[in-house]
């Protein structure tokens, strides 16, 4: 039996906890052994849910019972979630997360704490939420060279062009509809800005590449300055403006890395992926590309991918399963040097451009790449 | 090291020896040793092959070898395939495959003799080729229980129906092209009849459900039926007409399955999956609906997910990893009795109709289930 405890009872660990107990059976079956949850750490009461009794408000109790073998990190951040993790590896617990910013950020130290320790550090849920995604790379498909991936990661930022294009409304007002909804924070600067989306693609790249992408590296332009007019623009000739992360990887291992929105023709099924769901296409050097498609946040499907991990880390237990990258830096190139066809707009007049790098662009107020 | 021998030099054992070639790096990082290719075994002769010095005629020479741990088995269909595959598992090796056909009829037999003998049998790439799926399924979405999986398996029909609907062109001469082109064989029967698809639905919802579905039990109506005038009907109100393999599991535990064109509205994922490709739906109890995208068949896409299953086998050459199914059959529903909205047309006439089982549609000459 593998006793687990749940760092962080919020939207993602109360899920954890609940799929845990519904799916028990599931869980057994997979991990070849019973998992039980043990404590919950969190320093606010919660006195009327089920899972009360398990409640503790110290770490330190999850950190030095042997029984708990294993940690599940829903804190979220880079603050206490780094020290417990640290501390839990370093105690010879596995550590499951779906914290996005601690593994972009914090990766290669975490993962090569994981290896002196001999045991797993698993994410999935920290890109595309409860999407297979991290491990169908790293494991379904490592008879591939990875050329490129591309995708939809922030569910706020999709809902939002998704609304403005069905319902006619410019970006402020689906905003603020979004947030009433909950599909969008009170300070949603990270999704909006393409922070968020900047962490997951630098998860994707370290992953698939085995060197680190550092967040700082990766330009990224928002949607803030996209108008209705643009998303209009767009339907009128069988497109969507959807913001994209794009990671290309040239021959000589130069990789070319950004954030921002495009313009993506029907004819690309990342077109179709509408509201608050993810998508993400990976380029292998033998399959082509292939398509990952699914709910990209939200309380249970987001503790499928987590749970999903802490079943391989119990089945993994004794043979951890070694992912990782390096503190090396991942050869840059400069995504505004790449070719591409732009749509560009200033006020009501727009056009698609034939292909060019940015830099020799006619002046306009929108510019966005074609997905070609 | 790990040796392997590969049973059948055609167009995906041509391609695992390409990819094992090409990839070796990536090969042995995520098998965690080095993987050679030290037999292929085919009855044919291949003298201005790269690969000429690795053929022998006589699969004794494998079954006899002790160093060859692996067997990767691309011969198809259920005759020396299933000798031979018996003889490598009997012989303690792992072998890997991507035979439809031999898993959906003998699964339940190679899986207990695999696990009996301690070793792996994978078959990602029997369904949906090269795409992740199986994996998937199995690994990842373990914290679910899967409630429905629905999708287009067949590449041979979705190519023909999208090659009817964008040249307007009738089955006959669409057919007619598509094996000019290599997308269709000579004799397409088990792709237009939908045998093909029922294999791989039976896989899947062995694997998702633990118990048999056998083929036969499934029903399945091809493509044959589909005129020109079906899919520019469909065209006409966002819809497209596809070949779908649907597996529905109610609470009780009967599961619906057939194989069957669908009226496939645009809204849907699946309605935007064009010409050979393939995608399917998984519905589970935590994450909802993800879907899986991508290149169904050819060579080097299969190659990818056999290749992938070699990887997963030599990791867990100590550790097999167990999956299988027990020959308890399924308990299944008649899928006529699920109401469904139907697409109907008699000569020219045609609408959709409210929810209904199959007996109470009016007579019509075609009834196709619209997919809600």
């Amino acid at each position: 039996m593998m006793n687990l405890a749940i760092l962080g009872f919020g939207t993602v660990g109360s899920g954890v906890a609940k799929v845990l107990a519904e799916n028990a059976a599931e869980v057994a079956a997979g991990a070849g052994e019973e998992v039980r949850l043990k404590y919950i750490v969190d320093v606010r009461d919660f006195p009327d849910s089920p899972f009360a009794p398990l409640l503790v408000k110290d770490f330190a109790v999850v950190e030095n019972d042997p029984e708990v073998g294993l940690v599940v990190e829903t804190i979220g951040g880079c603050g206490v979630a780094l020290t417990f993790t640290r501390r839990a590896l370093q105690a010879g617990k596995h550590v499951v997360t779906s914290n996005k910013q601690l593994v972009a950020e914090h990766g290669v130290e975490l993962l090569a704490l994981a290896k002196e320790k001999g045991v797993n550090y698993f994410f999935e849920a920290s890109v595309g939420g409860g999407i297979p995604l991290l491990r169908p790379l790293f494991n379904d498909l490592s008879a591939n060279k990875i050329l490129a991936m591309k995708g939809i990661v922030n569910g706020t930022t999709n809902y939002i062009l998704t609304a403005m294009e069905q319902s006619g409304k410019e970006l402020d007002e689906a905003l603020k509809e979004a947030q009433a909804l909950g599909y969008a924070e009170q300070n949603p600067d990270s999704d909006l800005d393409g922070t968020d989306a900047v962490r997951k693609a630098c998860i994707l790249a370290d992953l698939a590449w085995g060197r680190e992408l550092k967040p700082e590296k990766v330009p990224a332009e928002g949607i803030r300055g996209v108008a209705l007019q643009d998303i209009r623009n767009a339907a009128s000739t069988e497109g969507a403006i959807k913001l994209l992360c794009r990671l290309i990887r040239q021959e000589d291992g130069t990789v070319y890395a950004w954030v921002a929105p495009h313009f993506v023709p029907k004819t690309s099924m990342l077109a179709h992926v509408d509201s608050a769901f993810n998508a993400v296409v990976i380029t292998g050097s033998a399959v082509g590309d292939v398509l990952f498609y699914g709910t990209g946040a939200g309380s249970i499907p987001t503790a499928s991918a987590v749970v999903g991990d802490v079943v391989d880390a119990v089945r993994h237990k004794h043979a951890p399963r070694g992912i990782g990258w390096t503190d090396a830096p991942l050869t840059l190139g400069d995504p505004d040097t790449l070719p591409a066809r732009w749509y560009i707009r200033s006020g009501d007049s727009w056009s698609i451009t034939e292909a060019m790098p940015a830099g020799m662009l006619p002046q306009a107020q929108v510019r966005y790449r074609v997905l070609d």
